[in-house]
């Protein structure tokens, strides 16, 4: 097979840019390890910001979001006593959408054929070839067979273990991580949210997150330490402690029900640079990992790819070769910018076990000044709504 | 002797509330270990937030501050490669006002005896007493004698060292403290200023500061470990270090001079809390010490002062003993955000042996961050000028 572009990865990042190199009549092959279904069934992050429904839009993808979706005009920090709103609408002109990460990726699934975006699943053992020359490819065995994908340009979006990365020669990026000293147990169930808006808690027993997908299922968090087992969390151990971290007043409205999913999350944060490596560009989970807090990670691999599809864009229909050289510098300067931000708001509302009285006393000062600065809450709420692309 | 007040320490703080009770006609005596001649001796910091400009206007002691002082519409943080200005004036509509700590101990020292303000100097081994009634006392020695002063209150302005908080009982309060890997080697000369603001480097070499006195006198910092001996740094060393910190469109305006002042003070963050115990009231360094970073620490022992003139104000005056106990959570309140933003500041701008390169790169996001956001420059500027009282 030949083509253009060959995607690695149907995730969110993966099928949205095929679509819009489609949309630009580039083409493209999107590959994915597993199975449609299995892709649908990872649950993830519900937060979108403005840009990443504007891509939806763009590609006239976008009904399901506005019927559907849930447009939210703040959020809140809380500190086990109070609540914080963070007015993000008064502050910055934006809204975000709740909408989930499994349902953006279904509507991006089911415009596919219509479109004729070929995406090829259960591609397993997929490698790349080449990717210092003009000429790279992609084997990978499908339905028992080997095959092979020439393109111009190999686009990784494939997440944190997949191959696009590894595929670049040691040496030839660099990494920054840091891996925080514990993870968030999420539970996931159909019953009402406790809050029409998000809640982020730092209580002294650790930090808490109420979150929704839509009126009628919630998703709520504890953090726990690495140690934790989720078989030792029963679903009715979780709600207790998020009637407790959230506080009285948000715990009045939980509405309990059986979990759907429950799982724990180790948090990470990690940039690999550059995000090219010759005809290998890479996209979302595949260069960079934020931490959950802020809901940055999906959003941050809709600009990626946003950025990705300019340069592909720029170079197969201008032959604009600078196009793809400035990708990762341009990719880079929001990823940098989101990882702070998730790095911020996950130090300011989680309790970290090296911290003394005094870190903690700086917490609480930060809190207090953000409840009485509006420069502070506005700092806050442009970052949240998504810096601008 | 007998007075209303008792203040211990001649320094800015213990002046400049011994000149505020006076004016309320208020008695009270100032008692000082030094002389005033080493009190003026002492260097220290040299950039005056509006809110202690302010307490100087109000006693009508602010002649020479308007006439000598230099105000500053902004100031700027470095990266070693460029200037990302903080414009103050046009983000809070305030100046700061730059004019050494040494000055104003003087223009307060200079009024001492116009005003009937009692100070005695050299007054030794000060011990307080009865501080958990109503009838404290403080002794101490003077010409040979030892002497004691009745009062209803005493106003610790001693600095961290002194007796004042070190009479609390233990258990009585709570220490936060956080202790940093480094400290600000310090060089003081007649010469005039490499930039018309103050310039804060953050340089792979280190931190630098270039600030100033007057138009003629410049004073200069560069982060040094703990281990460093200043004997080791002939003025020149320094000269050149600093020209390397600073980049080279500052490097380039350096007049090097030969130091008046040279020394390495180390950088700490520290709160006792509460600011009262009983009889006796804790103001500036003697409550909490602050990294220079930001230029708080006297500004804060002016903001303690005005909480502390009110509430002793509010007693003598009015009756009003919820204006005692009230002090310390009112003085706390704008305590700990400025500790928060010196801590911060300090954060940002200086290299930490501990931190590796995501910590380092969140550093330099920071700074990309803060160079393209109005909101969080405001942030910024809000607590450089000092937050409302």
């Amino acid at each position: 097979m030949r083509t253009q572009v060959a995607i690695i990865g149907a995730g969110p990042a993966g099928l949205l840019l095929g679509h819009l190199l489609k949309a630009e009549g580039i083409e493209c092959i999107v590959l994915e390890r597993r199975t449609g279904d299995y892709v649908l069934s990872r649950i993830r992050a519900g937060v979108l910001e403005q840009v990443t429904v504007g891509l939806m839009e763009r590609l006239g993808l976008d009904g399901r979001i506005k019927a559907e979706g849930l447009p939210h005009d703040g959020f809140n920090l809380a500190d086990g006593e109070r609540l914080i709103r963070i007015d993000i609408a008064a502050l910055t002109g934006q809204q975000v959408m709740v909408y989930g990460q499994t349902e953006l990726t279904r509507d991006l699934m089911d415009a596919t054929d219509e479109r004729g975006l070929e995406v090829i699943y259960e591609a397993a053992d997929v490698a790349l070839h080449d990717i210092d020359g003009n000429s790279p490819y992609v084997t990978f065995s499908s339905a028992g067979a080997r095959q092979r994908i020439d393109a111009r340009f190999i686009v990784g979006c494939d997440g944190f273990h997949g191959p696009s990365r590894k595929a670049i020669p040691a040496g030839a990026g660099r990494e920054f991580e840091r891996v925080y000293p514990f993870g968030w147990l999420g539970i996931l169930a159909d019953v009402p949210p406790c809050n029409h808006e998000l809640i982020y808690a730092n209580h002294e027993r650790g930090f808490a997150l109420a979150s929704m997908r839509s009126h009628t299922r919630s998703r709520y968090y504890v953090d726990v330490p690495l140690t934790e087992k989720v078989e030792d969390w029963s679903d009715e151990r979780i709600w207790d402690e998020l009637a407790i971290r959230l506080g009285p007043d948000a715990a009045a409205h939980i509405m309990r029900g059986p979990s759907i999913e429950k799982s724990i999350a180790p948090l990470r944060s990690y940039v690999f640079a550059p995000m090219r490596h010759g005809s290998l560009m890479l996209c979302g989970d595949s260069a960079h990992i934020v931490p959950p807090t802020g809901a940055k990670g999906l959003n941050l691999a809709a600009s990626d790819v946003h950025y990705a599809a300019e340069a592909l864009t720029g170079f197969f229909k201008r032959n604009d070769r600078d196009a793809i050289s400035g990708y990762s510098d341009k990719a880079l300067a929001r990823v940098w910018k989101a990882e702070r931000f998730s790095w911020s708001l996950t130090r300011l509302m989680h309790r970290f076990p090296e911290d003394g009285d005094f870190e903690r006393a700086m917490q609480v000062a930060e809190l207090d000044y953000i409840a009485t600065s509006r420069a502070a809450q506005t700092s806050i709420a442009e970052n949240y709504v998504g810096l601008p692309v």
